[in-house]
């Protein structure tokens, strides 16, 4: 595409640098940047300048933040003593909205995954064991949630090792038929595992 | 969706008030930008902030521009006898990609729509009026290439109106069948126009 002018081609080439934004749709954000009020473009550009500037990670968890300690690791409410391990940000934005958890986390950063060059040290392994085996009080239980992709098994299996030696219970979320799915059309590894890992029902007498 | 972090908050904020962006997809647009250099979101939100600064709009056509006037304006090899109206900068790239037009253009920045309050004040006809009254050498003929709607169709319907006592020749691009259609999947008012406006084949002897 020919551009008119050297200020659009440049918006357009640093928008669609962003994943799953291609030229044509850069074409339509900056448009759009170029209709709106001035402002708009600003609180836009600004936002992006601060954040990155600005941005923080916790120095417990990895997760994001404002501060050295992230509002959920500095909340006395939450159980210091349950770690949930997950590989980025969206998965506890995802537990979060769950309202299921009441427990803190700690984020890998990534999933080991030798294809795309990422080992146990390019992740946050070892600040993991740290907290495991110095904080105060004591860390009872490791949930382990990780995508259920070949990725994210190796990871649980190579923390799973990792962990052992430090006498934590170590537990991964549960795999299984998910609400509202229909048994005749799941793949039949989660239908199978599903079955070997059958929940008794129990009947209050 | 609850964020760990003001700065990331706002940053998801902007960026899904773009047009067809959620919120999810926002947040993987930062995390992105989270996790590449620095310099990635330095000069992205560098380019938003000289686009909306500097840009300039042809004096002549209101095409974007890094000037007063736009290269295709400033070329003396296009033909300035030939205007072909387009309603807005993506229709002048579409035209160019063709390689078929050689003339200027000129850019109304919109459509008359009653319903979205868009009536022809809003519209840069005026201007087109006077580059047909006082241009020199006189503009030999106006191209509509506005969209096959209502919209368009009203639009165009005004302007042959506006420019019929300046004695100018005014034409609408072809409408048809277009390449690789077929003809069984075409909708009945294109297939009846396009027999309506045969075109006679000439056979060279």
């Amino acid at each position: 595409m020919q551009f008119p002018s050297r200020l659009i081609e440049n918006a357009v080439e640093e928008v669609s640098k962003l994943p799953g934004i291609g030229k044509k749709t850069a074409l339509r954000l900056v448009l759009h940047l170029l209709k709106n009020e001035v402002s708009v473009s600003e609180s836009l550009a600004d936002s992006i300048t601060n954040l990155r500037r600005d941005i923080q990670y916790c120095e417990n968890c990895h997760n994001i933040s404002d501060g050295p300690q992230c509002n959920i690791c500095a909340n006395p409410r939450r159980d210091h003593q349950l770690i949930c391990v997950v590989a980025d940000l969206p998965d506890v934005l995802a537990i979060e909205n769950t309202g299921q958890y009441s427990g803190c986390y700690h984020i890998l950063g990534g999933i080991i995954s030798p294809i795309d060059g990422i080992g146990p040290d390019e992740l946050n392994i070892n600040s993991l064991i740290d907290r495991v085996a110095c904080s105060e009080p004591k860390v009872n239980e490791i949930i382990l949630a990780l995508n259920p992709t070949m990725e994210g098994d190796t990871t649980a299996f190579y923390l799973t090792k990792k962990l052992q030696p430090h006498q934590v219970k170590v537990s991964a979320i549960a795999r299984g038929v998910p609400i509202g799915a229909e048994l005749e059309y799941t793949d039949e590894i989660t239908l199978g595992n599903s079955i070997l890992r059958r929940r008794i029902i129990e009947v209050e007498h």
